[in-house]
């Protein structure tokens, strides 16, 4: 009597078949797996991984028996079955991310999730050593979030070859976008896998214009052959969330048809319906698109989340607003005060904003491009707001509590009240006169929070220090 | 042989004659004169100072021989006639200011004047000791044109009575709109002549909505008369500007054909043409229209200060930009840094931004609206704002130097551009290639000026010091 396997929820369970290995198998073999739970079917793609190998990747997200079947157009690798058991996840696991309550993200256990982004784009195509210096610095931060590229990026400050290239070929010779390199994508699902151990989603950006490769413009058919193939290789890791581009509207080479059909592609194989977005440099991607499950948006005023969130009943992202750093670039030089602001401002207005860094540095180690260590004043000021958010009700949503401040709260119970860059001696609240309330006072810079005294009940005066980035957390006693 | 009288330039010649004091002479009495010089006729409308006294002013704008003859529905003040000898003006007096070159100001002599402007709604109605202590304020400051309202303000701490009203009557038995009150006007008369004594334009706002006496709201009948009035009072005073409102979109009682009658009224009836301009809270009156002379405008967003300068194509006066203080009030809690830097960014733009002030006051004594003394830590980097625009060509427009800093300047010759809210470690100019420059780092709220080393032309990198609110000038060696 053989052994089932067992599998936790929301790991991933491989499939591994050897087949052909001659010809082009990339493109020539198809391979796919049905996997039923009870009389629920999951179409599963499956992919060749080179040296003969195939495999099919699953991650199931319930909690029982699995059985599949493969399916493939070579006799070798059709009709193979067999069986798992899902059991009880991992007490770190909580499953991939999803959208909850039009507005916010939720794991998949119900573990409300509060994305505190920031932007390495390129820091798994430094090598070793920078990488796991970029890992030691996020599991000191309190980052959960991480944007980050497939392809290699050809910029300002990013002129290093990448260790490897996704595809079989070389600078010299060119690239042949019909052969995936496999050990590239080892690596790349090593570096997922290892940001999932630090509770860290990776927010895998799938195209962008920074380019002196081809990646960027390699043509529809192998443009759907990536997608395909990436979506096999990675649906089945539980932080990746699918970013279809940074700056699609840079990428002159591409319609808005084509990042239609990119979005249909990953939403038609993606077995475990990752979250979808796509940033913009100037002009939005229509947000409210059905395959997008939230907005990612480079903006720099903040004070417009809320515009957004209504305009496009999703959640909003604000993943670039300008990166704490001292670079020449417009976008890459504000102040750690002003990007903290622009934190809170965002926070305040329903939304969720994202980090970046960019000071200058003798080797171009510039974080928000290959990581390394941050040198900001701001992450620990955004570490302060992920603890306040996380004591705070998930869930919150614009409200009503006081003029001229952006307020989010759970009205009657919870209020978080962010006053900007204005420093009033005092303010009126509106809160209800029939409960009564405590008042904490949040200096969003210098990272304190003072209990105002006494308890406070309908039009409700509260004395303030009168200093810049303050917000007030009401609380029902 | 009589002696002719001598009057200086721009100041003022004032004919006074008796007549009727019986009936109601505001309204019955007609007088106004024909001044002449050489072939010219300047028609100047008189008015009716109580007393059986009557007036004509006038304000020479000419050196040399002028005749009068009176004009009036009263026999005894008719077809009185004379002469008097325009001389020189006082080494102090510039004359009215003008626009010139589109976007800028200057007086009727040609010395350039950049206004720096500050806000003391109704310092004016404070009593003498208040009113002493606003102009030894004033004095000390660095500001030259200041808003004030001819009519009281009744508003959050503005509850105190005026000490006199325009017109005869009592809080308690009303005010009659066709009698005005001398010693109200005497008044207001005497503060423009201190404020001209301090070299200041007093920017004077003829209506506005926050009231309690019916002044907001006097019929059209009346707001003419009023209008009449105040012109044949105070068109002879150089350093009056004419603010047909303050909020003239909060005043739901006028029309926008009411607002453009207010214009004309004024327009033809000003001998000086003194400058008008009108104030929104929030949608623009249309500044394009003929008889307005600069667009006066209350926005938070100086970044948006090239497009209205382009879309009016006149200057740009941000006169209300939120204030420092620390009220409650969204449009007065700003700190000193944020107002400074909205004066460098709305300056740099190529437009020109107004400063007030409300700090809480235990006698509700807010700069704002009553003067009195300055709290706050604005007017000191302002007053170095202002040094470093005398010290620079007069007339300077926007122009293209380094990205992402709003740079205003004299092509080839001199450049002011402002980093904002960046902290760049270095930028890079685009100077002409075959002439050398110098550079100097200011930092906008340290108030230093550092020279940068060395000498500059082409595509040249100047180092940075890495922190906000610094600005460069760049001037042709």
């Amino acid at each position: 009597m053989t052994e089932i396997a067992q599998i936790r929820q929301w790991d991933m369970f491989e499939i591994e078949l050897s087949g052909p290995d001659d010809g082009n198998p990339f493109v020539d073999v198809a391979i796919s797996a049905e996997f039923r739970f009870k009389n629920r079917a999951v179409p599963v793609d499956g992919f060749y991984d080179g040296q003969g190998r195939y495999k099919v990747r699953f991650m199931p997200d319930e909690i029982g028996s699995w059985r599949f079947t493969t399916m493939s157009s070579a006799p070798q690798l059709d009709g193979q079955s067999g069986e798992f058991l899902c059991v009880e996840p991992r007490e770190t696991s909580h499953g991939p991310v999803r959208v909850t309550q039009d507005h916010h993200f939720v794991y998949a256990d119900g573990t409300p999730y509060w994305p505190i982004g920031t932007t390495c784009y390129v820091w798994n195509h430094q090598g070793d050593t920078l990488e796991e210096q970029t890992l030691t610095t996020l599991k000191e931060s309190a980052f959960n979030k991480i944007r980050m590229c497939v392809f290699p990026k050809d910029y300002d400050f990013n002129k290093n070859e990448p260790c490897l290239y996704p595809y079989e070929g070389s600078v010299d010779e060119g690239f042949d976008f019909t052969r995936f390199n496999p050990a590239f994508f080892a690596h790349l699902e090593q570096r997922i896998n290892d940001l999932q151990a630090l509770g860290i989603e990776a927010d895998l950006i799938l195209f962008h214009p920074y380019d002196r490769w081809g990646f960027s413009d390699m043509g529809a058919e192998a443009d759907n052959r990536y997608l395909r193939y990436v979506t096999a290789r990675l649906a089945s890791f539980p932080n990746v969330w699918w970013s279809f581009a940074n700056e699609y509207d840079l990428m002159k080479g591409k319609s808005l048809n084509d990042w239609d059909r990119f979005f249909r592609i990953v939403q038609e194989h993606d077995p475990a319906q990752h979250l979808r977005s796509i940033h913009n440099c100037r002009g939005f991607y229509d947000h409210g698109k059905p395959w997008v499950t939230h907005s990612s948006i480079q903006h720099a005023d903040l004070g417009r989340v809320r515009e957004w969130r209504n305009t496009y009943g999703k959640p909003v992202v604000v993943d670039e607003c300008c990166y704490e750093g001292n670079i020449p670039h417009g976008w890459g030089n504000i102040s750690a005060r002003e990007l903290v602001h622009r934190f809170w401002l965002g926070t305040a207005q329903g939304g969720y904003v994202g980090h970046g860094e960019t000071y200058c540095h003798p080797e171009d180690i510039l974080w928000w491009s290959k990581g390394g260590i941050l040198h900001g004043d701001s992450p620990t000021r955004i570490a302060f707001l992920r603890e306040i958010l996380e004591a705070a009700p998930h869930g919150m949503t614009p409200v009503e509590l006081v003029r001229n401040a952006d307020t989010i709260g759970q009205p009657g119970e919870f209020y978080l009240a962010y006053l900007g860059a204005t420093q009033p001696s005092y303010k009126v609240l509106a809160l209800p006169d029939d409960k009564e309330f405590e008042v904490e006072i949040i200096d969003a810079w210098a990272m304190t929070v003072t209990k105002a005294p006494g308890r406070y009940s309908g039009q409700t005066r509260v004395d303030l220090p009168s200093r810049p980035h303050l917000a007030l957390l009401v609380s029902r006693v």
